[in-house]
C-alpha cells in the first residue's frame, strides 16, 4: 500500500443546531475541508454515520451529502460501526486511496441528534447494542457502562471521585475550542455534586451528545511537495465481542490492545512515543480502560494518569486536548473524525493554549459499542 | 492492485421468514461461503445492509454478525448505499484484499424485512429517498418509479405490456431457483390483469421484499493454483443526484453508463462480450433503463430486448436468469450480493436449466435509490 497523507480537514460547532439539517451541517464540514485541502472536489466521499436512518428517517445518507456538496459523479458510500463510525470512514477511505483505486478522498463524520426526544435518542443508542440478548433486557448504553465502571471500582479498590480529573481535564481544555459543545470549567467539587444517572456514573462521567460534522481530505503522500507532511503512520481495526456479558474479561478492551498494537507497529513507535492521544472518553471509565489496553498504563492504573496530572496537554500523555467527547461533545458517528482533525491541529500546531509542546506523533481512538468494534490511527508530521 | 478472486459462495431462500432473525440468516450465509470456499474464518466481513436500524433497532450489524458467525477479532464493517449496499459491500471487500490490506474477505449482503407491517417498510424503503424533497412531498420509492415509468412510455411509445416478457422471463427462471422467493409462472394476460399499485406500475412490474442473506468470500488470486479461477475482472460505483427532479434526463441511468463503462475498461470487454448481465430489475422500467445505459440497446430501445426474446437464458443477452429481483425476491441491502453469487453460478455451470450455454463473463449491477449510487461488478471465469 502507497503511503497516505491528509491535507485538509473541516469541522463544525457541535451544538443543539435546530437551524441546519444533517445534509447542511455535513456540506458544512466538506466545504471547509476542501477550502483547507485548497481543492475543488475529490474522487471518493466516505460517511461514517450511525443514526440518521432512525433519528432523520434518511437513508441513503452518503448519496444525499454527495449530490447538495456538489461533488458530481464520485463514488460515495456510508459506514456504519455505531460510535467507531468516524474512525471506520477513514479507514475506508485510507484503503480506497492507498490501494490505488482513487486518488483522493473525503472521510465524513456526521450525525444529527438533537431534533428528537431525549428518549428517542436513547433508545437509537442503545441499537449499537445487542438488541435481543442486551437491549430487551432493559439496558440503555449508559446502563452498560455503569456497570463496567462499577466492577473497575470494586476490583481495583479505586473510588468515584479519582475519575474526577478526567472530566475537568476535558472541560478545561475545551474552553479553548471554539468548536465544542461545552465551555464550562468544573472542579472536583461540580464533580462530586453531579447528578446520578446509572449509579456510579454521574452527568459529569459522560459525554453529551450533539449535532456535528468533521471532515478530512487525503491523497497519496508521494503527489505531495510540501516540506512538511502529515501522514497517516498506522491504521487498524479491530473487533470484540458485540455483547459486553460475552467477554472473559470486561475491564479489558482487548479491541482497543489489539488495533493499537497493530497500529504501533505499522508506524514504529511505541505508548512512550504517541505525543497526543485522542481517545473516546464517552464515559470517564473508557479514558482509563482504553489507557490501559492501550500500554500507557498497567491493569487497574489507569486512573493514576489522571491523579498524577499526566493527561494535561503539558503532561507526559495529553489526551482529549481540544475537550474530548466529554466536553468537546459526541455526536456519535461524527466523533472518530472529530478525534483525527484535533490530533492534526495538534501536530500543525494549531491548538494555542492546549498545544502539546513539539507535538510529532498523534494517535486518535474511536470504539464502536461498549469495546465492540475499535479503530485506531497513528498520524506522523513530517518535516 | 492485486488480482481478487471469489472463491466461496452462500445464500438462503428469501422468503417470509418468521423463525430466524437478522443475525441468524446472516450467519447461516456466511456459513455457507465459508465451507464452500474451504475456509474456516476470513480476515474481514464486510456487511450491506441498509434497514437493519430502522426495522431490527439494530445498529452496529456488522459486529453483532461477526460475532454470532463466531469470526474472532476480525475487522468489521457495515457499508450503506440503500438498495446498491450490497455491490458496495463486495466493492469495499475487494479494496481491502486488493490493496494487500488483507488477505481474505467476506461481502455480505443481508435484511430482514417482513416482521413490520407493510407500511412501516415502505417508509423505511422511502428513507432511500431526499427526505425533506421527495418522501415530505407524499412519493413513496414506487411513485418515484411510476413517474419514471410514465415518462419514458409518453417519450418513447411504448404501452404497458410491453413491459410483460420482463417480469414473465423473471418468473420463468426463478422456477429453477430453490433460493427464489416466487414460484409461480405467469402470462402476458396475468401481467395484463395485475393489480394497480401507482399507475403505470402494477403488481407484476414490482419486485417482492423479503428476508435473505447472501455472502462471497474472495481472496487474492495468486495464492490460488486451481485450474478454474472466478476473477473479479472489473469493479465501479458512480453517483447520480439523490432526487429524480434534480436530473436533467431522469431516463438516462448516467452513473450506471458511467459505472458500466468504467468496469468495461477494466475487464477489456464491451457489452458484446457479457455472457449473462444480472441487473437491478426492482420494477420493470429498471431493466429497461439499465440495458439502455449498460450500451445493449440504444435510447427507447431497451423494451425490444424483451419483447424479442433476447433477454433469455438461450438469448443474446441474458438476465435475471435466476429470478432477478421480481422473482428471486428483492430484500434490498442483500440483493447486490445474491446478484454476483448467480453470477458466480453461471460461471462455475451450476444453473441447470437456466444455465447460459458456455458463460465465461458475467456482469452484475446493483443500485441504490432511483439510479442515485450504480456498482458495477464484472466477473470472469478463467479456465
Amino acid at each position: 500500500m502507497r503511503e497516505v497523507a491528509i491535507i485538509g480537514i473541516g469541522q463544525t460547532k457541535i451544538e443543539e443546531n435546530w437551524n441546519q439539517s444533517i445534509r447542511e451541517i455535513a456540506v458544512d464540514a466538506i466545504h471547509k475541508a476542501l477550502k483547507d485541502a485548497g481543492r475543488a472536489s475529490a474522487e471518493g466521499l466516505f460517511v461514517g454515520n450511525m443514526m440518521s436512518g432512525i433519528l432523520d428517517m434518511q437513508n441513503n445518507l452518503s448519496m444525499l451529502i454527495t449530490d447538495h456538496a456538489g461533488l458530481k459523479n464520485i463514488e460515495s458510500v456510508k459506514i456504519d460501526a455505531a460510535c467507531g463510525s468516524g474512525g471506520a470512514a477513514l479507514r475506508s477511505a485510507l484503503m480506497a486511496v492507498a490501494s490505488g483505486e482513487l486518488q483522493s478522498a473525503l472521510a465524513l463524520g456526521v450525525e444529527k441528534m438533537t431534533d428528537r426526544h431525549p428518549h428517542e435518542v436513547t433508545a437509537a443508542l442503545a441499537t449499537a447494542a445487542d438488541a435481543d440478548f442486551e437491549v430487551e433486557m432493559g439496558l440503555t448504553f449508559i446502563g452498560l457502562n455503569a456497570l463496567i465502571m462499577r466492577r473497575y471500582m470494586y476490583e481495583f479498590g479505586w473510588k468515584h471521585a479519582d475519575f474526577a480529573p478526567f472530566a475537568i481535564n476535558a472541560h478545561a481544555n475545551a474552553m479553548h475550542n471554539p468548536y465544542a459543545r461545552l465551555h464550562q470549567r468544573i472542579s472536583t467539587e461540580d464533580f462530586e455534586k453531579s447528578a446520578m444517572i446509572a449509579t456510579p456514573i454521574n452527568l459529569l462521567d459522560a459525554s453529551p451528545i450533539g449535532d456535528g460534522a468533521a471532515a478530512l481530505y487525503i491523497v497519496p503522500a508521494e503527489t505531495l511537495h510540501d516540506n512538511t507532511r502529515i501522514l497517516i503512520a498506522g491504521s487498524a481495526s479491530a473487533t470484540d465481542t458485540l455483547a459486553t456479558h460475552d467477554r472473559t474479561d470486561p475491564l479489558f478492551l482487548s479491541a482497543a490492545y489489539r488495533s493499537s498494537q497493530e497500529a504501533y507497529k505499522q508506524a514504529g513507535v511505541g505508548p512512550g512515543e504517541i505525543d497526543v492521544f485522542e481517545l473516546h472518553d464517552a464515559f470517564t471509565i473508557m479514558s482509563v480502560l482504553s489507557l490501559e489496553a492501550c500500554g500507557f498504563a498497567g491493569r487497574g492504573q489507569g486512573i493514576c494518569l489522571g491523579l498524577d496530572g499526566d493527561i494535561l496537554p503539558t503532561g507526559r500523555v495529553p489526551i482529549t486536548t481540544r475537550g474530548g467527547l466529554k466536553a468537546r461533545g459526541h455526536p456519535v458517528g461524527a466523533t472518530g473524525v472529530y478525534q483525527l482533525v484535533e490530533v492534526v491541529q495538534q501536530l500543525r500546531g494549531e491548538c494555542g493554549d492546549t498545544q502539546v509542546p513539539d507535538a510529532h506523533i498523534g494517535m486518535a481512538q474511536n470504539i464502536g459499542g461498549s469495546g465492540a468494534t475499535i479503530v485506531t490511527h497513528i498520524l506522523k508530521r513530517e518535516g
